[in-house]
């Protein structure tokens, strides 16, 4: 008889799970055993912040699997409220400890696999024991935060970290009827997904929600109340106050059992793994949020913390410790985050990551409709498309607005992972009738404006870039090529601001001198570009158009002067 | 001085627009002019079964641009009510009639580019030119359409086609409260896009909306009331009372131009061009409905048209006849159209044709969740993956169901333009977040159902072959694994039925006979899969589960016995 596979998965979450169901099914003989400190296994944690905010109504709903559906069904032996303590390499044994009874034991494995997750990041900070100070990780902490709103003694309330769980959760305490204050360390919201040109967009549309944003706040610690509970959080420049805080600044990959067992931990602080998802140790594989993950585009390591690649690693790693060979390729760090009324994503690498990355860029700042503007319930969204100016290579988009964004986040992303250039992108073949799709969808339009822009037809400037021309009140004509009713409903109020409307332009070239800078602005940029190539033709020399134009301006439009 | 290039586009509707406006912005000084019989230039044709229904509400939305834009803004001249009669390919002229005044002229051309367009197939049948038989081609067809249906003398109206105007339009006659009956010459709806597996799904729905559809109908002929106007629809099979008839057989390249200058006509029937959508005299381009495409899969000649397509022709062509050298790569015969409640889509290659193109194919079916099912709103769909069996490379999806299948269907065209396999679309890195997808995307369970069969994990059986085995009566077991819950909820009603619920398959196994087929089904296969790997653990030799399990099932569930 053939010996029977002895496999051991540390984590109960997402990776863990679903290594444990593909391992069963590939070996229907296998011992399998999972090691979860918690009480469930595959609990949705993605979904918290809708749990908080009442979306999602029933605790039930977050939990997949409970752990007897494992037990017989899986047939698998559960060990719920159980902490991995040590690997024996050596010997191929874990010791674990019963969180129940404080007891210790011993499990053999011929093979194991640490899906041991991620914990909160928090930096040292005075008074973080104050009662009312939150992280959010578990569904423990959602019920904790549920029950806490009722007692509040104050509406104002502050989230530290603007990245996803922050943003979902800013959403979610507004819809308790909270006033929230964001801080952010960095200049923007989302700063490591998103460039500042999208970001400011998602701003604009908080604020809007009646959310506070504070950016370039490193907070040092909170004072309490005297009774033990937050009543201020400091920073460097100022001191807020507030009844609860959330803080939200990303999560560390959980490598501690892997370290204490002398694994390779990467340069990221995330375990080292190879394609297969095996740890320096062949017979310890890894995967979910403690692995480091390839960037398909750099070929770097990152940290990459999603539901969505623990899953994928799971299932490789189900099918590796069985005795199959499947390889992990690695991610584009797509994300999509709801915020508010806004489907907000991005997915390859943004331009700063890019620069980094030592690729010269050229990009597209496209407003764009979901679908055919005569069909009804069209929603606007911007999307931002970044390539490579060399070989037209796509590298990034970030997409941000009330349309489906979700769509052309992931049409881009198979795009990218299969190598394409923004002229495959122009020509793909996707799917057209009214309600789903203009003739031309988004990324077709945001191809073709780089490529536009690559054969030398378009010339542009960013709304960032005039911004800062405006505030320097350079010497230029921004000519605005609207209609005069588009003109009077809103308009950058600027004294280089001047309205010419397209159909006039030809007849009245004779008014603009041609030996100072225009910039030319419509409402999306398909006139402006008309008019920069109508003035190209008549031998203007110093024409470019605003990315975008005015849809694609998040800036205060009476705010500059 | 440069001489100026004069540019002749025949066809204002997609294609013909569209070339201009680019020629216009590569070259701001080249003479242009447009041709068309019609009234109007950029009419959104595929919007009209939304304007017969009455989502869209004013005929003006349906037209993009007035031909003044053109002439003023773009600076070219627009010959509207005016016809090509024919081209003097030596001299390089057109000769035009002017339709309002009868008078015919010529214009010269250095560029010529034909955007002709296609009209409705209509087979010969008798009594066609009844009053009360439309077809749907602009908006005069959808205007007549709409002043009909007020004095229809029977609520009963025929639709000859259930390709995808049919049913369109299908569901624009039910808004009015009409009862609607498709005849159709195949064997399903939209046979030439979908396979049977997903059509028959797409017909439950239209019959649960009251559609009433007839297979292998062929119509000869019409009858009248002896006042002129439609009261009969004859098929070689029946008579049917109608009191209108819409003719949706599809649409022809319109070509009488082209042919009778002498131009190549492909073996499909279109014109013939090359990759720059060059026609056989290099001084004449074409583009939209009236060319023939390539088939980027199969590398042959096929009709496309699409309004998608004709503006992706337009744009190459308004490049090339300026200077530019662009290329069209071809396309997938992607599709989407929204039956009622239903979002159906495909893209590539169904199983009939990867069979006549010579593949051997391997396919999925599975019920899949538009977003993660603890969030609220998710709506279900079914995912037909196709992909060949020797490499895993993609060739073909089809979708039905009320989920989100446009997603699916354009990151599947992607992956499948730029040669990507199975194993490729299970590791794409798509934007996870519970609003707007599960942690594996349908596309991923799809893939992983594929590489299961190629492992050989997975042995499947289609939920045909079942329908035709149990009508058959042939002898095996069909084994339910759901919950006695569901199990009295519905299921497939036959003797050959037998509910054993998977929690307790493993402790039952002999009471299953081990020298019989069995045939194993759950909800959406989830659970059929992993019973499957118990039985081929525990030795039985003759299992497989059938693809999709009761979800998949579009059977009437007791109408086999």
């Amino acid at each position: 008889m053939v010996r029977q596979n002895n496999i051991v998965i540390i984590g109960g979450t997402a990776c863990g799970p679903k290594a444990a169901a593909r391992a069963r099914r590939c070996d229907p003989a296998a011992k399998i055993t999972i090691v979860e400190q918690g009480e469930d296994l595959s609990t949705a944690t993605c979904g918290l912040p809708y749990y908080v905010s009442g979306v999602i109504e029933n605790e039930d709903h977050m939990v997949a699997r409970r752990p007897d559906y494992f037990e017989i069904v899986m047939d698998m032996e559960v060990l719920i409220r159980t902490r991995a303590l040590s690997i024996d390499r050596k010997a191929h044994t874990v010791t674990v400890l019963d969180l129940e009874t404080d007891r210790p034991s011993t499990i053999e494995y011929d093979k194991l696999v640490l899906a041991t997750g991620s914990t909160p990041a928090i930096p040292d900070m005075e008074g973080a024991d104050l009662e009312g100070i939150f992280t959010l990780t578990g569904i423990k902490d959602a019920n904790d935060i549920r029950s806490f709103i009722p007692n509040l003694e104050t509406r104002e309330i502050t989230i530290v970290g603007a990245g996803l769980i922050g943003l979902e959760m800013a959403e979610a305490f507004v819809t308790h009827g909270l006033k929230v204050t964001v801080l952010e360390a960095l200049d923007w919201v989302l700063p490591t997904l998103l460039d500042f040109d999208v970001a400011a967009h998602v701003e604009k549309h908080l604020r809007d929600k009646g959310v506070k944003l504070l950016f370039g706040q490193r907070v040092t610690g909170f004072r309490g109340d005297g009774k033990g509970r937050v009543r201020q959080v400091i920073t460097g420049n100022t001191e807020i106050e507030t009844g609860l805080v959330l803080l939200s600044l990303g999560v560390r990959p959980d490598v501690s059992l892997a370290r204490d067992a002398g694994l390779t931990i990467g340069s990221t602080g995330g375990i080292s793994v190879n394609q297969n998802l095996q740890t320096s140790d062949p017979d310890i594989y890894a995967g979910g949020d403690c692995v480091e993950n390839v960037n398909l585009i750099t070929r770097q390591a990152i940290l990459a913390p999603m539901g969505s690649t623990a899953n994928k690693h799971g299932r490789i790693i189900g099918t590796n410790v069985t005795g199959g060979r499947e390889t992990f390729p690695g991610v584009l760090g797509t994300a999509i985050v709801k915020v508010f009324d806004y489907n907000v994503g991005r997915v390859g690498l943004n331009e700063s990551q890019a620069q980094e990355a030592g690729c010269d860029t050229v990009i597209s700042l496209v407003p764009s409709n979901e679908h055919a503007t005569y069909y009804p319930g069209n929603r606007e969204f911007l999307v931002k498309l970044i390539a490579e100016k060399a070989t037209g290579k796509l590298l990034g988009g970030q997409m941000a607005g009330p349309g489906d964004t979700a769509k052309r986040i992931d049409v881009l992303a198979a795009a990218i992972t299969l190598g394409a250039t923004v002229d495959d992108l122009a020509n793909l073949d996707l799917a057209y009738a009214p309600p789903y799709n203009s003739a031309m969808d988004p990324l077709h339009n945001a191809a073709n404006v780089i490529r536009n822009k690559l054969s030398g037809y378009a010339r542009t400037i960013t709304p960032l870039e005039v911004k800062n021309k405006l505030e320097k009140g350079d010497r230029f004509i921004l000519l605005d090529v609207r209609s005069p009713q588009e003109w009077n409903e809103n308009r950058i109020e600027a004294e280089q601001s001047r309205l010419l409307p397209l159909p006039e332009l030809r007849k009245r070239l004779g008014e603009l001198p041609r030996d100072e800078e225009i910039v030319i602005i419509c409402r999306t940029g398909v006139r402006a570009y008309l008019a920069q190539r109508i003035l190209d033709g008549a031998g203007f020399k110093n024409v470019t158009v605003m990315d975008g134009s005015i849809a694609a301006w998040p800036y205060d439009i009476l705010g500059v002067l």
